[in-house]
């Protein structure tokens, strides 16, 4: 059998987590939390299933939780999508990602990523013959950077799509509003569609906002915006999240979302509308996440680490040349089988081998979970 | 936007449930049950979540459940799969299909398929750049079957896929044992695939036996096998399914679906677990839904509708030349909008207008669902 996909293995997340288990480590490698979602939204869930809702829904998805998406977008960011035909409910962000690649992007296009870059964006672009154009972030005293000049160079009559993550993991750097004017300035004029991945939307600290591209009404005309209630309400294992597009992007979405998953799980999405009604769980998230990652950096400030900046997302970056000259897969190897924490090497996200002496943690644990990984890495 | 189907529209399923529903007609359309669930499945499932199953699962699947599945397919087929290399848990078996085809069809490639053929399969051969070769079923005094003779001529060097689909949607045709091995002798020697589509593999009728290429050796050794916890056990909202194929295959298939979905929903995967340890209900279903389909058939039967064979999945076919000309297209939106019954037109599961006076009727409703039609449909 030929492969479609000769460079992809299995993913450095179902790796590292396979490898924490094995070496009983604190594991702050794969994004996702260790402690329990709001017994509320279970119940919201169960309810739904009670009241017979378990059968297909409609294929853009549960009308209510459309509307509840339009009417966040809306509060949170001023622009206001058509619930009926401007959005469509998703099996996770992964999902979401994957179709609207597959459905614009064909075979010879380019497709601008910013690396370090999550990564199924890659093999996604491969899996359609389009041809993907890597620009590397820029890392200074500040933090990471996009250097857009850069990307404005990387521009070429046959780019198609530029995929852009705010809140950023694996760096948690966020964009700013210069940053969508930057892109604003490139798109203007072209044909160029944006994908633009805001999982971590709610997950931006120190008095910050997050800057959707939804806010920018140049962007948002061109743009598929993806996110994750996985990620919002701690309960990454549901796989729904959903997608925002103009009608005419919608519509190819759909074309291929219709024979991807066709839909997503009836009852979830019941329960999630429902919850919904309340805006303060993504309201108090900001502030959850923050203090944790406030805790995770004043347990490492006495450390041989150095701490990178971390605006948003759950993800802490951290150089470690003044513990180890191992390479970033080496070196969270053993992190993970040696101090028993597991990490990500930010090496897992560049197309081309990268080395930055640079991994991962994901502070989106219990403060017990984060106390024991902070004694074990402070012994470094 | 140039789009990449264009072919393709809204699904035939979708409009005629949205038509039903603006017309209050009784929907025998789309293919799902009106009936709820066994409770003690729901209670699985709110177990399982307050149980903390609500993160990420492994990538391939809740280990319980992998192994659940590949003991039903031995006890019941006699193939001993690996649970941990050559099952996969899937978000239903429309995201089974499409990643199967598209993680081993490439550009060119021509992957045969046997109309009329359910939906799915056209559009995602279309994303990958291969080609699709239909082959029309035969319709004799014994119903539905498939030409194999025909099938023979149709392949050639750059065949690299056939899709089966039994018991078969549309049709309700099941292949037999001499079918199967009419199947293997065409790909004998050849190093063609299967996509053997079973998600109805537990509806088959009249004490007759599921013929899964599972029980075939030469066939299960280059088969992707498809099925669907939403049909078994009356939940199509919930979107779980599987794949099953040999090791090299499945490697394969995990590369595209970890960049798909990357994972399926954690709760509901150990609920089916959970529930799978009794085998009764999915023992019991061709009693269940024969029980049904005869209740439908009597009720038609002094009707103006011909009846043909149904002996498996849940949907009944009829000629309706008696009753009418329109086309089938026209004859199923006449019938949803004036007899307040709605049917899916034949016609819409091949590539190529094909007209054969044909509809189909889903009979997964409630006794006084089906009662309710019938007496529409016998007035006629
Ligand atoms: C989809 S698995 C990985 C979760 C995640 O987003 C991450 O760890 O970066
Ligand atoms: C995936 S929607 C349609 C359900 C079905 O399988 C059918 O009606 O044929």
């Amino acid at each position: 059998l030929r492969t479609k996909l000769p460079a992809v293995g299995t993913t450095v997340f179902t790796r590292m987590s396979a490898l924490a288990v094995e070496h009983s480590a604190v594991n702050l490698g794969q994004g996702f939390p260790d402690f329990a979602c709001d017994p509320k939204l279970l119940d919201m869930v169960s309810d739904a299933m009670r009241a017979g809702h378990n059968q297909y829904p409609m294929m853009s998805g549960v009308p209510a939780l459309r509307e509840a998406i339009a009417a966040k977008v809306a509060a949170l960011y001023g622009h206001a999508y058509d619930a009926g035909s401007e959005i469509t409910v998703t099996s996770g962000a992964s999902q979401a990602v994957q179709t609207a690649i597959l459905c614009c992007v064909h075979p010879g296009d380019e497709v601008i990523l910013i690396e370090p870059a999550y990564d199924c964006y890659l093999p996604n672009i491969a899996l359609t013959g389009g041809v993907a154009v890597p620009v590397s972030m820029e890392l200074g005293a500040e933090g990471y950077s996009v250097p857009w000049q850069k990307l404005a160079a990387a521009v070429t009559p046959r780019t198609r799509l530029i995929i852009i993550n705010s809140p950023h993991n694996p760096t948690g750097s966020i964009l700013r509003e210069a940053d969508l004017h930057a892109l604003a300035d490139i798109v203007r004029g072209t044909d160029i569609l944006v994908l633009s991945d805001e999982v971590y939307e709610h997950m931006v600290f120190d008095g910050a906002r997050h800057e959707s591209v939804c806010r920018h009404p140049e962007l948002v005309s061109r743009s598929f915006v993806i996110s994750s209630f996985g990620k919002t309400y701690h309960v990454t294992g549901w796989k729904v999240g959903y997608v925002a597009a103009p009608k005419t992007l919608m519509a190819e979405f759909r074309k291929v979302h219709q024979y991807n998953v066709f839909t997503v799980n009836t009852p979830m999405q019941h329960g999630i509308a429902s919850y919904m009604a309340d805006p303060k769980p993504y309201l108090e998230l900001p502030a959850f996440y923050q203090r944790k990652r406030d805790l995770f950096r004043e347990g490492l400030s006495g450390s041989r680490f150095t701490l990178l900046p971390a605006d948003g997302t759950y993800f802490q970056c951290v150089r470690y040349d003044a513990i180890s000259g191992l390479d970033e897969a080496a070196f969270a190897e053993w992190l993970t089988t040696e101090i028993k924490v597991a990490a990500i090497p930010v090496s897992a996200f560049y197309s081309q081998p990268q080395e930055s002496g640079i991994v991962r943690f994901c502070f989106a644990k219990k403060d017990e979970t984060l106390q024991l990984a902070l004694e074990r890495l402070s012994r470094l």
